[in-house]
């Protein structure tokens, strides 16, 4: 018989220490400070209890908690005196089955990681399905992890045991995150379709209306179709839109229904493009997340006294053409007509490709004519809501599967040069010289100070070069970028002007000129306060940590954000959150928190 | 009648003054103050003094003078409203000969510059021989100075007015820089010769054995024969070697003979070879100074007690071949057999090269057994002294003709990387980021920092760039170059080591990780104390500042130093000191200082 929360919750301090034997390897310290804090409203909520337990540890505890692991196909496999646990899952990720070199190469990692960092490799070897990753993998992560900083591999370990406590966890109570695994296994079939020149390197690449594009919109709509949407359609610029009717079309009480009393409408959505060797859920999880939630509802035989519109969004990542959301810019209204003559790298023009899809028409007029009646009604809409992977750190740090999005960043972009004057590394003193290096030197560390001093401002100077430098040369000239992003305008707008003023007063004090070209300025995109709030009051239903974060990248949320109120659920990203990137990763788990944190705000819309 | 030094020192202040007139242009406080320290011991003095006047004024002083100064071919010239002197000068550039197009060109000129800096535009027409530029050169500096920063160019204006005045007062005395101008005169005959490909240009460039390059030593050569040298040649390695012997050759009494009996020689010299579209002054001024006073002894039918032998080295530039101080190395015995088998561009080997001259001998057995025979003994020599342009700024900004040299810097340099991740600039909270960047800009400011808390040490970061840097994503590598340098190995070490522990804790503290990779470590080369001394003894009675400062470039002296006690001699530089550039510049009035100091220099060596 599985474990019950119940029972956890009812049982003495001693059997509930006991009922949890084994959760986090030779370490019942944690296990026993969580008990404390019963009782646990969700299983979501003890996982979380458990590794704040590990993260307000001491520093030396939290490398006991990492030396109680055993290395991976170590010595304690071999002479089978692992854990029970441990048995299992290094068994499921089939280590016990390892070829000779593959044994041979894993003690070699062993003996280098141990030497690097003085303690075990940490891996989930379940994975982030639960159901265990294979030999290659391990051994690539093994080697990738290798060379991390000291400092973010041993949080790196002890976010691995989190996760094996998780699944542990999970086994201990016979649960299976249904949910979380379908909506997995979606994204899984999704990045089966990957553009010629990439799929064959094990490379995703989906951009607008390639074949693989193509694919896997008509897949998108093939699940909408099997999740019981009422209407399913692929629109005129490639969109896959699928709505899921409201209980009831003219109750004039209802304050979802609008002045002509047909119930309002919630959309939701993201893109299913992706940019080139990109992440399997970088938007896609935003589209089979809410598909999930209909899904159940269908099944269920419910409806809600609002109506549904899951929008796959065909572009947002402005690869193929320069186009940056460009299907969320079609239901707003603000599609513009010259992208239909931009051509892609080999020629073809948008509207040639639009045609070869069987959309846009017979002309540049009649494609117009049918994207500008995409244009949505706001009225009709309750508004927009989106749920992506982080694609940054914050999450991932915090030991949190889900956060709020307080707002989409503002942003400006400038691509920079100061000038100085070249001469002699040997000869001229140095209070003698005009470096132009080292001008950019100081502004990247004031954008560093700067930003930090706001807290939630971001300032990053990714582009720094010497044209032409020479070993023995005094740089004149250097050439940098500028990127600012702040959740509110205001914020934005002083940190813009901190930053050019403090680079006219360094060139001023070091005898220097510069010049600065603005490249982009973008609006932040505040959340909608109920909107948020729904999404606050669904995370906490789950009893999880309720986390605000701004957005600092951008998201069809953003173009939404001009027509109607709009608000973001992040899901936790792991490996640092990396994204546009093969690594970019979540767990099934977390994305089944994601389903039901869906559902709870559908629960809160009244 | 020309004025005297010996009328100006007598006569009363007011007289002294009046004889001084329009030196500087409507400013007679000058000269005032500069006639308070009379008596003059020589008209360099005098000109050091005048100098310094304005130096210790006040800017608003300063700018008064510049703004003292008439338009060049501006309203004052053309309603003839110029004094005497400017009248004289403006006519002399040609400037009133002006054609409609340059007159309304350089209208145009003083007024941007004029709304560019507040003042007008100063420039010695005369030029750095005293004859006058072309308008066309005037024009073409004019328009550089447009881009100067305010502060560089108002100490620029200054400079100019102080050679204007250097001109005048030549007048007043009657006196020419004879000696200075045949000199001058000669490096402008051997800047006739430059390679294909440059001299259509007007560009100068003379590599190794070369046409241009063979063209130089024979006209060196000649001129050596006419100055009275004893004996000149051409030796395996392309040096031309002239030596004008010493009075007697038996005299046992004299501490300059060696053991034999024979007199001691007096080593100098410097390179012929140039970078490509280089300066006319960088090695070959070492060469023709020492010939000007071999001439001018021979002329006075004097010998001195040792002989003096005068190298005009053929390469130390490392253009053709990577073969730095191929000259001075022959001399030493260190040039390296395996130069011979390098190939230049063309893919000829430098063995071809030298039998095509001539050189070199029937192949590289007989060619190697000729530069070995090269090696000078040390017992036969008193030491190595060089006259060099200084490549640097610094007498240039302090308004002194001449430098002694302390030590030719010890050097080290690295090429180096930090390596952090990579990650999204918008995503990412400054407090998780592990920039690269950041901690390099962090490195080139602790260089800045470091070395000029040495006073004389010097710290480049000269080449440094983020590869494929993006404008959205904080920088995960980080490339860099590292020149340090030091008057001396302890110095330079100290530097080294403090600049690499300060890496490894910036890296140390960012969680970033870094390589260092050394390319060049080179020794300090000390001047010898005695032949300092005697530098110091000839520019201190030419009744100049004494002004130490180390050479940051490396010289032929520096090889010389392996074999031989040595010390140099540095001339100030026009433009900043900028050298291996064709706006390498000094006066003919400078050179003129520097044949006199060494004529003084060989009277010391007693």
């Amino acid at each position: 018989m599985p474990l019950t929360l119940d029972q956890l919750n009812t049982a003495t301090q001693q059997e509930a220490l006991q009922l949890l034997d084994g959760l986090y390897e030779h370490s019942p310290w944690i296990a026993e400070a969580a008990l404390q804090q019963r009782p646990f409203q969700s299983l979501a909520q003890l996982k979380a209890l458990l590794a704040e337990v590990v993260t307000q540890a001491p520093r030396e505890a939290q490398l006991n908690l990492i030396r109680a692991h055993p290395e991976l196909a170590g010595k304690a496999m071999v002479s089978q005196n692992l854990t029970a646990e441990s048995t299992n899952e290094q068994a499921k990720a089939g280590l016990t089955n390892c070829s000779p070199a593959e044994f041979a190469k894993l003690q070699q990692l062993n003996a280098d990681y141990n030497s690097q960092f003085g303690w075990p490799f940490i891996l989930a070897v379940r994975g982030p399905r639960g159901t265990g990753l294979s030999r290659t993998e391990i051994i690539a992560t093994f080697e990738r992890r290798l060379h991390s900083h000291p400092d973010f591999e041993l949080q790196e370990c002890l976010r691995n045991i989190h996760r094996i406590a998780e699944i542990r966890l999970n086994d201990k109570l016979g649960l299976t995150p249904t949910l979380g695994n379908a909506v997995w296994d979606q994204q899984e079939q999704l990045a089966e379709f990957s553009e010629p020149g990439y799929k064959e390197n094990g490379q995703l690449t989906v951009t607008y209306l390639t074949d693989a594009h193509r694919a896997c919109a008509e897949h998108i709509q093939g699940w909408m179709l099997e999740s019981g949407f009422d209407a399913v359609h692929i629109d005129a610029v490639g969109n896959v839109i699928g709505r899921y009717e409201a209980l009831e079309k003219n109750s004039s009480s209802s304050p979802l229904s609008h002045k002509d009393h047909s119930p309002k409408t919630l959309l939701t959505g993201s893109h299913y493009d992706t940019v080139r060797n990109g992440g399997k859920y970088d938007g896609r999880l935003g589209i089979v997340v809410p598909m999930a939630c209909v899904r159940e509802l269908h099944r269920a035989g419910r409806r809600l006294p609002f109506a549904i519109e899951v929008v796959a969004f065909a572009e947002e990542e402005g690869q193929r053409f320069k186009a940056t959301f460009l299907g969320s810019s079609a239901l707003t209204g603000s599609f513009d007509a010259a992208w239909l003559d931009q051509l892609d790298a080999d020629g073809v023009s948008m509207l040639a490709v639009l045609q070869q899809a069987g959309l846009g028409g017979a002309d540049k007029s009649a494609a117009l004519q049918a994207i500008n009646a995409l244009k949505r009604d706001p009225a009709q809409y309750l508004g927009f809501v989106e749920v992506h992977i982080e694609q940054g750190p914050v999450l991932n740090t915090l030991n949190l599967p889900l956060g709020i999005v307080t707002a989409i960043n503002a942003s400006v972009r400038y691509l920079g040069e100061v000038t100085g004057v070249a001469s002699h590394a040997g000869t001229t003193p140095m209070n003698q010289r005009c470096d132009a290096a080292c001008a950019v030197a100081e502004l990247a560390l004031y954008l560093e100070q700067r930003a930090a001093q706001d807290g939630d401002s971001v300032a990053t100077m990714g582009q720094l070069n010497v044209p032409s430098g020479s070993i023995n040369v005094v740089p004149g000239r250097c050439c940098f970028s500028l990127d600012l992003r702040a959740p509110s305008d205001r914020q934005r707008d002083a940190l813009d002007a901190d930053v050019r003023a403090t680079l006219a007063q360094i060139c001023q004090r070091r005898g220097l000129q510069f010049s600065l070209q603005e490249t982009m300025r973008a609006s932040a995109a505040p959340s909608d306060a109920l909107w948020q709030q729904r999404w606050e009051a669904a995370v906490a239903a789950l009893g999880l940590p309720v986390h605000h974060l701004p957005s600092g990248a951008g998201h069809d949320a953003m173009k939404l954000h001009e027509l109607m109120p709009q608000a973001m659920l992040f899901v936790r990203g792991q490996n640092a959150g990396i994204s546009h990137n093969p690594l970019e990763s979540t767990t099934s788990d977390d994305m089944q928190l994601a389903v039901e944190a869906f559902m709870q705000l559908l629960e809160q819309v009244v």
